[in-house]
This record gives C-alpha cells, sequence and structure tokens, in this order.
C-alpha cells in the first residue's frame, strides 16, 4: 500500500511550516481493513475520511433489508455521510472498509478551526466542494437518464481499477440495477 | 411579486458599508418570464443564479428526445449548470423559467474576485455548498431507494407551493417516474 502525507492531501496549496504544523495535527491517521465498518446509521458523524490508499463504502440499507450504495471512494478522495457530518444530524449510513486502506480522518470542529487559523484550507474545500457538487450532479442524471450498460461504463471511467475488489451485488446497489442486469450487462459487453 | 435587496441574499452576514457596496455591484437582477430559456445546452456557463422570487428548472434532453428534470429552483435557492459552471466546460442543461421571476444573477469570475475582496462570501458560500451537497446526497439516496409515492411526498416537503406552477411531465422527470404513475401516487394519496 502506498502512505501518503498530510501534505500530499493538500497539493495545491503551499504551506509555510507553521501552518504545515496547524494542519497536521488536525488529522489522524488509520488503517482499517477489509469488512471495518467506520459508521453505523443513528450515530453523531464527526469526521470526514480522506483516502490515502484502498476503498471505502458509504451505503443505506433500507426497511426491509435493501442495500443502497451511495458512494465509493478511492485514493485521493474524500469520504463520509455528508449530510450528518455537514448539519450535525445523526448518521443514515453505514460507511464500511471495501478493502484494506490507509486513511486520514478529521473532524468538523478541527476543520471549522482550521478555516480560521489557515484561510487557505476554506479555499481548497470549498473548491473540493464545488467537484463533489459538479460529479454528485452526474450521478443524479445519470441515474435519471442512462442504460445499464452506459451506468456500469461510466463506474468504469469514474472507478478504474476498483471493480475487481467490490462484490457485484454492492456495485449493482450502486449502479441501481440487480445483479442479474449487471451480468448482462458485462456478458454484452464482452461480445463487443 | 417579492423583490429583494442583495443583502437578502447574503443574511447570515454583517457587512460593512463599502464591503456591501462591492457585493452589489457583482450582481445583475433580471426578470425572466415564465417559459423563457437562460441557458441551453452546448454553451459555456457563465452565472449562476440566485432565486429571489419565482422557479427556475434545470433539465436535460437525451438523444432521443426524453427530458429529464435535474432541479426546481424556488424562492431563495441557487441553480446552474453547476458541472459546467465550476469546471469552466460547456452545458449539459437547459435553464428555463417555470414561472415569472425575480432572480439575481452572478459570474464565476466576479465570485472568484468575491471570494478576495470580501472573504466572508467565500466561508458563505463553502456552507451553502456542503448544504447543497447534502440535498443532493439526500437526492441520490432517494432516487435509488423510494417508492414513487415516498419521492411524490418528498418532493413535497422540500418544495412547498410549488406543484401548482409544475407540468406534470416536468415533476414525473424530476421524479424519475412515468406521469401515469404520478397520476397513480396522487389518487392513493387523495384516498388516504
Amino acid at each position: 500500500m502506498q502512505k501518503c502525507t498530510v501534505k500530499d492531501i493538500f497539493k495545491e496549496i503551499n504551506f509555510s511550516e507553521s501552518e504545515l504544523a496547524i494542519v497536521e495535527e488536525k488529522f489522524e491517521e488509520i488503517y482499517p481493513k477489509k469488512g471495518e465498518i467506520l459508521l453505523l446509521p443513528g450515530q453523531p458523524v464527526p469526521y470526514q475520511y480522506f483516502v490515502c490508499d484502498g476503498c471505502l463504502r458509504t451505503y443505506f440499507i433500507s426497511e426491509i433489508g435493501k442495500e443502497y450504495t451511495m458512494q465509493f471512494a478511492v485514493n485521493d478522495w474524500w469520504i463520509s455521510d455528508y449530510t450528518a457530518f455537514f448539519t450535525g444530524g445523526l448518521s443514515m449510513f453505514y460507511i464500511d472498509c471495501v478493502k484494506d486502506s490507509i486513511i486520514y480522518k478529521i473532524s468538523k470542529e478541527d476543520m471549522e478551526l482550521l478555516y480560521k487559523q489557515v484561510p487557505q484550507v476554506e479555499s481548497f474545500f470549498r473548491i473540493k466542494m464545488e467537484r463533489f457538487f459538479a460529479s454528485f450532479q452526474k450521478r443524479i442524471l445519470s441515474d435519471l437518464a442512462l442504460t445499464a450498460e452506459e451506468k456500469y461504463l461510466r463506474f468504469l471511467k469514474a472507478y478504474p481499477n476498483i471493480e475487481q475488489h467490490i462484490k457485484n451485488y454492492h456495485l449493482a446497489s450502486y449502479l441501481g440495477i440487480t445483479t442479474e442486469s449487471l451480468s448482462r450487462v458485462r456478458k454484452e459487453l464482452a461480445k463487443k
């Protein structure tokens, strides 16, 4: 696995030494193992997570036990139950670890502190949010408008090299299709 | 219709007089009429829009002519083709005016300037983005996990008093259901 530093998280920023020290002390490095659960529903969500190496997944389980995958986060992605993280409510989602990972986590309080202490960090996150937002807008459109095959191809493009780590029913639950449809799509594509 | 000032857009901020003057000169007030189109696909997206009063809608039309509604924006909401607006690409969406509206628009360049000139504005938009993000996360989950009836009820809660202005097939295309399903859902609910 590939380690990274807090400096790598903020590639775009040129911190002074004292700023870097302030930023570094806000992050904690953790090493969740495949299958480990980082968040359960109904809990406060104090952290967001930066994936240095590995893969985390947020998902929702309905009353009748059906599972829906909201997001996979691979290297260089951020992940959390953002509704709860940003609004201070309780989680709706599970977050689990898809493969052994190296993760940096930071709390909401420490982020707010950072915005004041190192204002470049606020710009950094504003820009990150804009990009997330654009990718969520694409996701919503994709859920509404694309065929199963188009959704699958879009996933492969957005998440290269992650498919082999993901269970078929997790991927299907992300795409909003059945595992049978996913198999059919793969067979059709193999013929092309 | 209810007019508003630039100050109303930034309710949470206490600007000094000179700051307010800087902010005000970046916004332009426009009065689009019902049916007017503010954005076509394949264009640069220089503006985002704040709905002072009225309703705007972003939608996508597929190759086979099917229409998908991404967002309705009612009073106090922001709207744009955010993927293009934030990334500088070309639009995928139409934006049209659902009912006569009073809108403030601001360009991307002016926003970037504002962030430098009045840093509170950057915090304001970072927090707005967080809330948008939370609402988009809910929308994705809703598209994946809710029944037609649950989606419809969620819409009514999120957009009170707007249903009467929206065409049935626009609402259905927002909910990702057919107009027949929408009628069925309304009938079922009327019986309850």
